[in-house]
């Protein structure tokens, strides 16, 4: 998974330092899910099939017609202000409180946010205490600036725990159908976290772009609704920073997500993110605007629940058919992926994705959630991106690459 | 300029160091050009009026009519790839030799090649030899990786210079019309300053938005043509790390930018990319595809270098007759900046600034081009965003906040 040497090597001045401990796995995946032939149970992409390219067409116009050279300028950093604004409205709507315009700032989707989390806060060797396994994404993004890591196990009183936290610049979850589990963090959990967050004074990112996608029961208040709630109306000055996006409810390619947290923090990424573009695309935020007045949004969220509940039930059927002797697994109650942990703790899934490849199948071997790459016992499967069929496909080769991998 | 105290104090973890020496300059400009009362002659945005909606309305609608649901996918972190090759056609076709497509990665305007650039190739103390004064959004990128600086005077032969070069991660350039001066680096210091590159094994990064923007002559080949003529036609491998955009030939508001380089770099740009942001806008980057396809672009820029001609001389009209007393510049060949150096050592622009602000107008004073802060003595003057009524104003302005400035 690792950047081989010829990578990096150059006869010009050396690259920096992160590189080193860096991968090229979403690349991999990238390219892999273009290839027909193959069954890629790797990546995190929604099904395109239900893009409404309609509905998006219509809001290009209309941001046009509406805002007009308004939606092709250099854009305030913050982003779009009427969107900016909608995000604010829609986040109160959420969270049954008042949020101001100025907890809000738009992101190239919500992994920018997590890029400019790391740029405000981040110095090499800085701790950030994170829900264990991590989110790929999170990982690539603070990788850049070398941090270090302690692994969130929710055993909150945990002695070690709490002086790490006490330690740490943040703490990162994603307490809704996290990635790569699939699990949802209990309300007990989260408000214990919650509290001794800020007991220690420190920061909580909450990671949510999975909401949308509840696909057996409620996920419940998110942990910045918990705070928001002891706090007043108006501006919130909390320690949660909260990412959301419309990547997984209208389409990935707007890049549009948000971070919603206490104004200093807003004023601090907005900064960086003067830094790293300076400015998103306010036409993309102008049409992403017009599509979500359009009220079409509402109508297209159940067809997308509805769609990922019979394909994760169908990859849940061929996972137990084909995999239930080697692996165990919970159905996971919401969100993308179905995480599959090797009943023998020697199985090495780092090692059976060579196999996979082979029997042209792709999963995520669970090395890359593990800030230290020791995690080698489980595989992440996906299963919004493929039909039924395809997914039953996928398994029957995965289980003929286990037996091939457990005969070597 | 810089971040008070109050903005940096917080209750929680400390923010990074690289905050400590930044500066709200940009949001600040951005703020003053929202506010109609007043002149400001500070930003770099160009003249919105010419902004060719209906074009982009038309190729939004064919862009989607085209690419489908592939224009609203996650992208592959490179870019769309029919606007990838476009781009490698382009430049192709601008610099009279061909480049592959794994020369070139699109980007969220060219911000984002720089802050890419940043992470691919500096850790903290790292050295960059950097044109001075420097484009403030250069230093702005790279400023979160807290780098060390040479300025380049072009004194190729300074046996400093050269101790530096062999040091240098890499150098920066904007050799057509310069931001802030405006100024063309003639070819003969573009090859000299290319040869020694070569010789010290190092990168130069050329970054060239305004090539558009010719105002008076032609700009001539870039650093990167020179080079590539000496390689054979394919797969470019030379030192030229090359920033474009379309930000000032078509709109900003796309943030469709690009860098051309070696496979290599680019692959690592890549990288750096996939943690910044997963992807760019494909939707963004198929409307410009579309766009571009329709040829409008050739139309509108000789629009835009007429409009931007006319706003010039009368800038530099207006400069001569209000500030010629205290100022002396260059009538700028291209771009959108007249750089205004007072014939005063003394003169402080930071102090002017001040009194400029209370007459209602805004300038960048020179201490933000400077990685060091030290050079106080000149203005930058934007001429792309007002009609020459109001650059005419705008002086006028200027001269008596200059008079409050000499008499307090």
């Amino acid at each position: 998974m690792s950047l081989s040497q010829a990578d990096l090597s150059t006869s010009r001045p050396a690259f920096s330092h992160w590189i080193r401990s860096s991968n090229n796995v979403t690349q991999q995946f990238l390219a892999i899910g273009g290839q027909p032939d193959f069954v890629s149970l790797a990546g995190g992409l929604p099904a395109a099939e239900l893009y409404p390219v309609e509905a998006i067409k219509q809001a290009s116009a209309r941001a046009l017609d509406h805002w007009g050279t308004a939606a092709l300028e250099y854009g305030p950093v913050e982003g779009f202000p009427a969107l900016r604004a909608a995000i604010a409205e829609r986040m109160s709507k959420e969270h049954r409180r008042r949020f101001g315009i100025e907890n809000v700032l738009l992101t190239t989707g919500a992994m920018q946010g997590l890029d400019l989390i790391g740029k405000v806060l981040i110095d090499p060797g800085d701790l950030i205490v994170a829900q264990f396994p991590t989110y790929l994404g999170a990982l690539d993004a603070w990788r850049t600036r070398r941090p270090s890591y302690w692994k969130l196990d929710w055993n909150l009183d945990d002695a070690d725990f709490l002086g790490a936290l006490s330690r740490a610049k943040f703490v990162y979850a994603v307490p809704n159908y996290s990635n790569p589990t699939g699990a949802l963090v209990p309300q007990d959990a989260r408000g214990g976290l919650l509290s001794r967050v800020i007991s220690a004074k420190t920061w909580l990112v909450e990671d949510d772009p999975y909401l949308p996608l509840q696909l057996t029961g409620a996920a419940g208040p998110s942990i910045l609704a918990a705070d928001a709630a002891t706090r007043p109306d108006g501006r919130y000055d909390g320690p949660v920073v909260y990412l959301g996006t419309l990547s997984k409810s209208v389409v990935p390619g707007l890049r549009v997500g948000w971070v919603v947290a206490e104004p200093k923090m807003i004023q601090l990424l907005a900064l960086a993110k003067q830094c790293s573009d300076l400015s998103g695309s306010m036409f993309s935020q102008a049409v992403a605007l017009e599509f979500l007045d359009s009220g079409v949004e509402s109508e297209i969220i159940p067809r997308i629940v509805a769609c990922y509940r019979e394909r994760r039930d169908a990859l849940c059927a061929g996972v137990e058919a084909q995999l239930g002797e080697w692996f165990e697994w919970e159905v996971p109650p919401g969100g993308m992926f179905l995480w599959a942990r090797a009943k023998s703790p020697a199985f090495d899934t780092n090692r059976l994705y060579s196999f996979a490849l082979q029997e042209k199948v792709a999963f995520v071997p669970s090395s890359v959630f593990d800030p230290d790459g020791a995690l080698t016992s489980a595989m992440r499967l996906n299963f919004t991106r493929n039909v039924p069929d395809r997914l039953e496909e996928g398994v029957r080769r995965l289980r003929r690459a286990v037996e091939r991998y457990l005969s070597s």
